[in-house]
């Protein structure tokens, strides 16, 4: 179904979404902290022009929440939206074939960090509003909006957030546009995130590098050992070594693994994708499951020695890995994150220094996927899209769903206007144009078909 | 014994070193060409200023080659002196305490890269020249000079300036001075070196850095597989894993490890000066005899993914390695790389795209320890320190002594006049100042042995 926006909205709204991608709201680098307020400045001046109320920039012990607000009623159904205005760092940028800050549009696709992760899909719900009130003058729910800028860094401010705010935040679902949909014109629903640990592995030999003729040999060496321990990390078999980590860890269920099968997932269709020869998912899963619903563990960064051009024979004082896990229900963060530590630090030989830094810890998040909010949800879906959503788990975390449910008792649904072949955090991450008018409409569907539904 | 060269010889030497160590001539890197030949020229310059005649700077395939010489006496031994005025690149540069092109005094030490390795001990070869003919007004040999810009990449163009020059270069012995003393006023005379083979190991998974939460568990990723290939390197026991490695490799003879028995050397002695609770020699060998006459394998440096500040969910499209291998006689460098190679692309899964780059091979070099030229270099030690020098083997790398002795067939010295604790290719390297002045008066007995030994 093609979107019916209006060219001149099409065109306003584009350039709302240009104005928030120029933005380098890079949370995890303290070189942004300007960026950063400048986007929440933003996204308020957005909230504002859409016709929000009770719009505010509310400080945290780090970076600030922009909420805004539009209460018709307090028979309607309460609607809360949570997004993000924070994005990943860019780099390496010279992968980039446009600037990472300045949206270029190519293809029908506009590339900036951020374009689909998550600022054109939050600019979604704002833009919805926009139509609504422009068109009806009103909402068909009451809505609530909440856009933070730490969601790239764990969101550690969220749950204190919404502890103090318990009564302003008052609402009957969660919605969240930060996910991707199952296939190009084909939105799924995702009833499930992973968890996430991440953690960074120093290892520390000699007191600085050294000759690795005069010393090579002799001298414990950091990049070797690191090499050793990485290597224990997980199997060829797709199993993590961690002693106890699947402890926790819940398998799909029967009914899961049906419908999972149901779907006309192919590895082979995955790997050429992205372009490797063979997906290696865990043995007895096949690549969607692997990705979306068992746990892992991978190497996000490694750094040691000499990294220029030609050679320089240096025998390495210190070695660091970036090393994360994805969690499943009911694998614990924290105690992933001490079971991991504990390994590193036993595979470690004690002719190294080594430290294991705690960086980030979420949970993960799983609800019935026959939820009323669901149905609700696919029901927006069947009426934009005339077909049934997928409904699946998907790989990646947002940190605050476990946060909503636990502190405000919501339950969520994921409505995803990405793809997952739009590059979020890698080089030349883009947000197809089309989706974000066709978003901007399924977002009104969804919001007329939650004010319908009899229970939430 | 204490230096006798006079206070107004060391203000002026010492300056002439500073001059030198100013000049960033990095041989590996592109950006440095222009540092390179500024190198070449201020070493001209001050062969002229040494009473050396013929001076000139000779054009190769690579960085320039300065040679100087002296001739006195048909009748008189001639000495072939070779050194190099290029340089290991500076980085990490953070981790210098002075910058590293402005030479500083500290505690007795000039600190500068190049201070040690070489230009601070080819330099003591100029000034010995200096002091003799304004002393002597003459030599006791005939002595030739020739300074290399590409001993840090592998000296590739050597060879063919060898065998274009062979007459002009003709002599009775080469000596080289790019080595350590065994200990503080105890020079060591070194009668074997290890070979140097150097690759770069690439790794490419998918197209691009992919987000960790939506494709790790089912996507390859190059960090991951690369960490369990170097971890196959090298076993816990110091033995190298790299099939038919061993083959050709000459174990020490039994007077040799007699010899290194009768050293004062020890495990732990070495493992404190460089900071290690441990050294891990090979199993069966000390940490002298494992880092100057065993092989082994090395990683020097590692890359891949995000290696930034806090937190990055990437799965890296790509991971790099750069390897090394010590060679002893009689491992052919060019199979040994081979070897590498086979064995990596072997333990490579086909889920990636493996290349091995060979960036450096040098054969290993091995001497008769008791032959004239050394009889000779042992006088001049038991002349200016009173004491016997220790004769051993050393873990570096000079790429050329095989090339000297294959095309000139000439018999080598290397009398060292640097410590190994000088941070040779580290940061922060130095040279003792007062072993600049001592090494001057040590090369002027030098070539006074060598002029009085009946058979070279």
């Amino acid at each position: 179904m093609p979107s019916n926006l209006s060219e001149e909205r099409k065109i306003s709204y584009l350039e709302d979404l240009k104005t928030l991608l120029r933005i380098p709201s890079v949370s995890t680098d303290p070189a942004f902290k300007a960026d950063i307020l400048r986007g929440a400045q933003e996204v308020s001046k957005q909230m504002l022009s859409a016709g929000l109320q009770n719009v505010e920039i509310f400080e945290t012990a780090g970076h600030p929440i922009v909420y805004g607000d539009y209460l018709v009623d307090p028979s309607l159904h309460t609607v809360l939206v949570y997004g993000h205005y924070d994005v990943q760092p860019a780099d390496p940028l010279e992968l980039w074939h446009s600037p990472p800050f300045e949206p270029t549009i190519r293809d029908g696709m506009i590339f900036a960090r951020g374009a689909t992760d998550d600022k054109g899909q939050f600019l979604c719900h704002l833009k919805a509003v926009d139509g609504l009130l422009k068109d009806e003058g009103t909402l068909p729910v009451n809505l609530k909006i909440m856009i933070e800028g730490e969601e790239e860094v764990g969101s550690p401010n969220i749950a204190p957030f919404l502890a103090e705010h318990k009564e302003r935040l008052k609402a009957d679902v969660l919605v969240i546009s930060d996910t991707a949909m199952y296939a190009p014109g084909h939105p799924s629903l995702i009833y499930g995130l992973r968890g996430l640990t991440y953690h960074q592995i120093d290892l520390q030999g000699a007191d600085g590098d050294l000759h690795s003729g005069y010393f090579g040999g002799a001298v414990p060496n950091p990049a070797d050992e690191l090499s050793k321990i990485l290597a224990q990390l997980r199997d060829s078999h797709g199993k993590v070594l961690i002693p106890g980590f699947y402890d926790e860890a819940e398998d799909m269920t029967v009914s899961e693994r049906q419908a999972y099968a149901s779907l006309d997932f192919k590895n082979e269709t995955l790997a050429q994708a992205v372009g490797v020869n063979r997906l290696n998912p865990e043995d007895g899963y096949n690549g969607l499951e692997s990705r979306t619903a068992r746990p892992t563990v991978e190497v996000n960064g490694l750094l040691s020695g000499y990294t220029g051009k030609g050679a320089k024979t240096v025998l390495p004082a210190h070695a660091m890995a970036k090393v994360s896990c994805r969690l499943v229900p009911h694998q614990d963060p924290v105690k992933i994150s001490q079971l991991l530590e504990a390994y590193i630090h036993e595979l470690c030989p004690d002719s190294m220094k080594c430290q294991v830094t705690h960086i980030q810890a979420n949970p993960p998040w799983i609800t019935d996927p026959n939820h009323p909010t669901l149905e609700a949800a696919a029901q927006a879906v069947r009426n934009f899209y005339g077909k049934e959503p997928v409904r699946v788990r998907e790989g990646g975390s947002i940190p605050i769903m476990d946060d909503f449910q636990r502190v405000l008792g919501l339950p969520g649904v994921l409505l995803g206007l990405g793809l997952s072949d739009e590059n979020l955090h890698a080089p030349n991450e883009h947000f197809r144009v089309e989706n974000f008018y066709k978003g901007i409409e399924l977002i009104k569907e969804l919001y007329r078909a939650l004010a319908q539904a009899t229970e939430l």
